[in-house]
C-alpha cells in the first residue's frame, strides 16, 4: 500500500478527482486483453505533461512502480499494474495539436485513439497506415509503446515507419523531445525508434509526431480460395514476385474456415482449404488491372474460386468473412490463446504442418489466420476453461508453437509485443547477450527500475 | 603510441600481413571526405567476426581507442582517428552470404559496396532503394553506421527503413545479433534501429539483414525548370499532394544553375532560376500518365521549359545536369563546406532566401541543391582557401545557416550525421537533457568509451 503522504501529493499534482483509490475504481484499471489482474495502488490522470514529469519525480524519489496505460487494449499484458503503485492513465492527453497538410505531418497526443485519428486525417485527403484490430479503442500512444501492426503493414509497414518525434518523459521526470518534424535527421541517437516498441519500460510518451501519406485514390478488394495452404503461400509469393505489393494479403488456414462456416452462413465451398482476402489501392484505373493480374497469377495454384468486389459493399461483405473470426472462434471454445508468430513469407505453410502436428499432439484445436504478406500468424490455441487439464496442455502447445517459428528463423511477436505473457519465454528468442545489452539500456535509462517494471524481461534476472 | 605488445597480440589475432603500422599505410586511414587528418597508431583489417570481437576484447582491456571504417567517404569525420589507437578497417568482411528471392531479404557483409550490392540483387528483379551519392565506393556498413540517404529516399526511405537484423560485436566484444529476417518482429528492444546511424559509437557492425524490394519495371525522367525557387518548391508541394510520390524531386537553385552553366555546356535558359529533375517509377504504362500529370500540375507555377525524357540516353542527359554539380561548384571554387540541413518541405523557399541573406552579408558565395521532397538541403558554402579570412567567414556563415534552419523547424543534419564536424554545434539543436540521455546509453553500452570516441557529442562535455 501508498503512504497517505503520496496520494495527497498526487492529488496536489493532478487534481483529488483524477487521483482513484476506490477499490470499484481501480479493478477498472487491473488488466488488458489478456484478463490478467493485478490491482494498482492508485490511478491518476494527469492533464499535461508537467503533471506526468512531477508524477515521475515523485515516483522516482520513492522508488514507486508506475504503469503508463492508453485504454487497454493490449494482447500480453504490457499495460497491467503487476507490482501494485501507480496507474498513469493518458486518456486525457486526447488532443490533435496540429495537422501539417502541406507537409504532411501530424502532431497528437498518446490518448488519442486510432481510428479517430485515421478519420480526421483521411477527411483531409491523407492517410495513416497502420491498423491493428484494436483501432476502434486503442490510443496512439500505446500504439507506438507496442509498435502496432494490422493487415496493411505489407505494403505500408507498422507504427514505428510512421513516427518520426516524440516528446517523452523520463523515468526520472526529465522532459525531451526526440526526432522532429522532418522527413530525415540524423543527429544523435535515434531515441524515437528505440521508445516505438519499448512498451513503456523507458518513457511515458506525450506527444507524437506522425507522418502521413496521401490518401490512395481507391481501392479494390478480393477474395481468393485455395485447396491448400501451399497454393495460398505460393499465391503471396507470386504476386509480390510480379511486382505487386498489395495493401492486404490477409490468410485463413481450413480451420478457420471451418470455424467460420459452423458459426455462420458464409458461403464458402467445402474444398477450400485456405483463403487470401486481397486488397490494393492506388490509381483507379490501374487498380482494375492489378486485381485481374493477380487472379491470373493465383488461377494455377489450386484455386477452388475467386471472388472480385465491384462496389464498397461487396467489398464489405468479403471483409465480413475475416471479421467474422474473432466470434466464430469463440463458438468453438470460449477461451483461447491468441499468439502472433512471424516467420519468413516462404515459411508459412511449413510452420501451418508444425502447427497442424502440435494440435494433433495435444489434441487441442489451433487455428490460424493473419497477415501472410508480413509470415505474421495470429495462432489460435482454442482452450475450453471447463475441461481440466486442457489450460496446461494449451501452454506446452505455445512453447512448441515458439520453437517451430524459430526453427523457421521466426520470432514470437510481430505485433503483440513481449508484456508479461510471453517474458518467461523470452530467452528461447534471444540469447543471454543480447537480453543483458537490452537490460543495460533499462537499467541506464530506470536507475530505479520504476517504470513498467516486471514486462518484457524474465523476473528471475 | 602503443604498446609494443598490443601491435604483437593484434598480429596473433588476424595475421601480420594485416596489421598495418608504416606511417606512410598510416596515413591512408587517417582521413575521410572532410580531409580533417589524425594519424592512427595502428590499422588492422580483421577477417572474422570472431577477430573483431578478440580485437575489441583486448582494446577494452587495455582502454585502447578503436575507429571502426569502411570507404572513409563520410563528410562529417565519422571514422577518423581522433585519437590514435586503432583503424578497424571492415574491406575485407565484402560477402553477400545470401539473397532470399524467396522473402526478399539479402544477409551481407559490412564491407560490400553499395553499388555492388545495388547491381546483384537488380540482376534478380529486386531492389535496394537507399542510393548516397558515395555508393560506387561507399560501404554498406558506413551506409547502416551513417543511416545514408539520397536522391530516391523521398519515395522510398532511407538506409534505416531497410536494415531488419544486424550482427554486431559490442566495446566490450561480445558478438550479438540483434532483429532477423522477418517482417515484423517486436520482442525486446529495436537495437537495429539504435545502431543504425550511431556512427560507429556503440557497436561494430559485422552483418547486416537487408529487406528488398521487387524492381520497379519501368522508371522515366523529366526535367522542370522554373522562374524562382518558390515556383519550384510550390512544384513539390503540388505534386505530392496529387498523390504522386515520386523515386526523386532533386532541386537546383539559381545560383547552382549559374554555376553549371558556366563550368559546362548546358543548355538551360537565362530566366531559369530553379529546377527540378522528377524521376518517377513502376508500371511503364502508368509512367506516362504521371509524367504529363507532373508537367500538368507544374504548369501555372511560373515553368520555363520542361523536358520530357524518351530514351535511356536523354534521362542520363537529364541527370548529367545534376552529376555535373559537384565537378562545376570545384570550378567556382575549389574548397567548400559541404552541409546538408534538412528543414519541412514547404520550408525550402524560405530557407534558401535565409541562406541568400547569409551569403550577401559575408561576401561568400553559397549555392544550395538537394533533395526537394524531403526539405533536404545541401548548402555549398564556396570557401577560397587562397583568400585570408574567407574560412572564418564561411565558419561563421555555417552556425547562421544551422540557426535558419532550426528556426524553421529543421535539423543540421539530413544523412551525414555529426561525427567531429557538426559535435561543437549538436547542442543548438539538442537540448542539455536530450545530449546526456544520450550519452547514458553510450557510456552503459562502452563503459570505457572505446568506441569511435569523440564523434558526436562535444569533447567539452
Amino acid at each position: 500500500m501508498l503512504d497517505k503522504n503520496i496520494i495527497a501529493n498526487l492529488q496536489q499534482i493532478s487534481g483529488k478527482e483524477q487521483v482513484l483509490t476506490d477499490k470499484a475504481d481501480l479493478i477498472c484499471y487491473s488488466y488488458d486483453a489478456t484478463q490478467k489482474q493485478y490491482l494498482p495502488d492508485v490511478v491518476v490522470h494527469p492533464g499535461s505533461v508537467e503533471e506526468i514529469s512531477q508524477i515521475m519525480k515523485l515516483a522516482s524519489e520513492n522508488k514507486i512502480p508506475v504503469f503508463p496505460r492508453g485504454a487497454g487494449t493490449g494482447f500480453t499484458g504490457g499495460s497491467v499494474p503487476t507490482a501494485g503503485g501507480v496507474v498513469l492513465g493518458l486518456t486525457r492527453l486526447d488532443k490533435i495539436l496540429e495537422i501539417d497538410e502541406e507537409n504532411l505531418v501530424a502532431t497528437i497526443e498518446p490518448g488519442v485513439v486510432t481510428e479517430d485519428f485515421q478519420k480526421t486525417v483521411e477527411k483531409l485527403g491523407l492517410f495513416y497506415p497502420p491498423d491493428p484490430a484494436s483501432l476502434k479503442v486503442s490510443t496512439m500512444g500505446g500504439n507506438v509503446a507496442e509498435c502496432a501492426g494490422g493487415p496493411r503493414c505489407v505494403k505500408y509497414g507498422v507504427t514505428k515507419d510512421y513516427i518520426i518525434g516524440l516528446e517523452i518523459v523520463t523515468p526520472t521526470g526529465d522532459i525531451i523531445k526526440t526526432g522532429g518534424s522532418t522527413m530525415k535527421g540524423v543527429v544523435g541517437y535515434d531515441l524515437t525508434k528505440l521508445i516505438c516498441g519499448s512498451e513503456g519500460t523507458l518513457a511515458v510518451i506525450t506527444k507524437i509526431i506522425v507522418k502521413l501519406l496521401p490518401k490512395p485514390e481507391a481501392k479494390k478488394t478480393m477474395l481468393v480460395m485455395f485447396d491448400s495452404i501451399d497454393g495460398a503461400a505460393q499465391g503471396v509469393s507470386d504476386i509480390i514476385r510480379n511486382k505487386i505489393i498489395p495493401t492486404t494479403l490477409e490468410f485463413m488456414d481450413g480451420r478457420t474456415i471451418d470455424c467460420v462456416r459452423q458459426a455462420t452462413d458464409l458461403q464458402v465451398p467445402n474444398d477450400a482449404r485456405a483463403l487470401l482476402i486481397i486488397e490494393v489501392d492506388g490509381d483507379l484505373e490501374f487498380l482494375a488491372k492489378q486485381v485481374e493480374r493477380i487472379a491470373e497469377i493465383t488461377r494455377p495454384l489450386g484455386v477452388v474460386e475467386t471472388r472480385i468486389a465491384e462496389t464498397p459493399a461487396e467489398s464489405e461483405a468479403l471483409w465480413q468473412i475475416r471479421r467474422s473470426v474473432s466470434a466464430s472462434l469463440r463458438n468453438v471454445n470460449p477461451d483461447k490463446f491468441n499468439e502472433d508468430i512471424c516467420v519468413p513469407r516462404s515459411k508459412v505453410p511449413e510452420m501451418i504442418r508444425k502447427i497442424e502436428a502440435i494440435a494433433d499432439k495435444y489434441q487441442i484445436p489451433i487455428v490460424n489466420y493473419g497477415h501472410a504478406g508480413d509470415g505474421n500468424i495470429h495462432v489460435n490455441i482454442m482452450v475450453n476453461g471447463k475441461i481440466s487439464g486442457d489450460h496446461e496442455k494449451a501452454e506446452k502447445a505455445v512453447v512448441e508453437v515458439f520453437e517451430g517459428a524459430l526453427e523457421l528463423g521466426g520470432t514470437m511477436s510481430g505485433e503483440h509485443g513481449v508484456g508479461i505473457m510471453k517474458a518467461p519465454f523470452i530467452d528461447m528468442e534471444l540469447s543471454t547477450n543480447v537480453v543483458d545489452y537490452m537490460k543495460t539500456i533499462k537499467r541506464a535509462l530506470d536507475p530505479n527500475n520504476i517504470l513498467n517494471p516486471g514486462k518484457i524481461f524474465p523476473s528471475d534476472r
